[in-house]
């Protein structure tokens, strides 16, 4: 099988241009058929915070009202990806931008309303992994933002973690699928105050115990899950890493 | 030569969800390979507005700062083309939403500073007609935003009626290409306070005629002149009409 590489990069990464600069670059070296997933990070919560539209989140998680979503298609469909596409141009890559509607590349449902009411939020029902292995067999890269849709007109915000994890165990029946989570730390670290206290290797029973203990949490419970369910559905490789480590071998592995 | 249809629709038609709901439902029925170019009308201008944003114009074209760039890529790059995408899927047309640095579809060159700079603002050098022809013999109906690139990283500005003229330019060697214009009126008015003053064909010596008198004027005249050119470069058939009149054959004819 050949080998794809899956990346998804987010937060300040893809905020601070010369970062997200210094990653494009690291990214367009990588042999291989690949696709970029990008989150958007705190631009969107700036763009609300200007417009005077509220910024909502529970258990990290954003609340998309109607007004959101239309920030989310704005911010992450329109600037963070075309600005990530033309720059990928600029390095000779062919990258071609895509939202979850494009090409029915993703279909997700809208989440049920229970004890919370997430809005126009996506779970992702279904991988149109035809059409993005037709894409990256004529070495066209797929830059994917964090939305999708229903399939009936409806645009859906959604998790670009989830995205990442989605694509990469989709894919995973054609390619012998590499997955990499780019953020702002090494890795899953022991002691969130130390940065030398990196977790190079992480299975669920030692994830399980890191929860329990208050080691791992926040944020980074959900990102590793989205990991350990690449895994299991049988992606080659998962790695976290921070972006400035992409191209090197470190960070933390999941197995 | 098998038949293409390039639409392109603008102004109030993409702003009220309503009107382009229908439109779309037309563009839906069409048989045949289509590409859709769409503008943003005014919702960029209400953005502006919002943030505090000051927008510039000269003679009916936008001053584009790095500002107003961003805003560009948002509106029409990303909520605009994403809706427009999103709503074609929901009547089963397989759309795909690019500018013109997505697969490279379109390059252009910032304008050069003369007595106005118009900032941030591309003109068409060179359209991918492989590219677009390689997705629409896929059935795969390209959304066209009016943005380009400079294949050095830099997204640009880029007129809309222009985009759609160019690419019919460019499609013309391997298709029977017709170009409709979308917009608010009827077509081109011999009296513009009587939508009745149709001109039902329009060739270029009446063109003049009518810029001489007054009677054509404002931004009629490139849009006009984008039609000409079309013709001249091969583009089977051109008219001008308003989008409820997309599946007629009602309009202004361009000779």
């Amino acid at each position: 099988m050949d080998k794809l590489s899956v990346i998804k990069v987010g937060g300040k990464v893809v905020e601070e241009l010369q970062s997200l600069e210094s990653l494009l670059h690291d990214f367009s070296s990588i042999k291989g058929y690949k696709i970029l997933v990008h989150g958007g990070g705190r631009s969107l919560s700036r763009l609300a915070d200007r417009l005077g539209i509220e910024t909502r989140m529970t258990n990290g998680r954003r609340i998309t009202d109607a007004a959101t979503l239309e920030l989310v298609a704005m911010v992450y469909g329109g600037l963070v990806n075309k600005r990530i596409v033309a720059q990928l141009q600029g390095l000779g890559v062919n990258a071609i931008g895509l939202s979850g509607a494009d090409l029915n590349i993703i279909r997700s449902v809208k989440r049920p309303v229970g004890e919370i009411d997430y809005g126009f939020v996506g779970d992702v029902e279904e991988v149109n992994a035809s059409a993005l292995a037709s894409l990256v067999m004529q070495d066209i890269v797929p830059v994917l933002a964090p939305l999708t849709h229903d399939r009936g007109s409806l645009l859906l915000n959604t998790n670009a973690d989830t995205i990442a994890a989605s694509v990469a165990k989709a894919m995973a029946g054609l390619y012998e699928v590499e997955l990499i989570y780019c953020f702002e730390k090494k890795g899953a670290l022991a002691d969130e105050n130390n940065d030398d206290s990196l977790i190079p290797e992480l299975n669920r029973s030692m994830f399980v115990d890191y929860v329990n203990k208050g080691v791992i949490r926040g944020g980074m419970i959900p990102k590793l899950e989205n990991a350990f369910d690449a895994i299991t559905w049988g992606v080659r490789s998962v790695r976290i890493t921070q972006a400035s480590d992409l191209l090197s071998m470190s960070g933390t592995f999941i197995r």
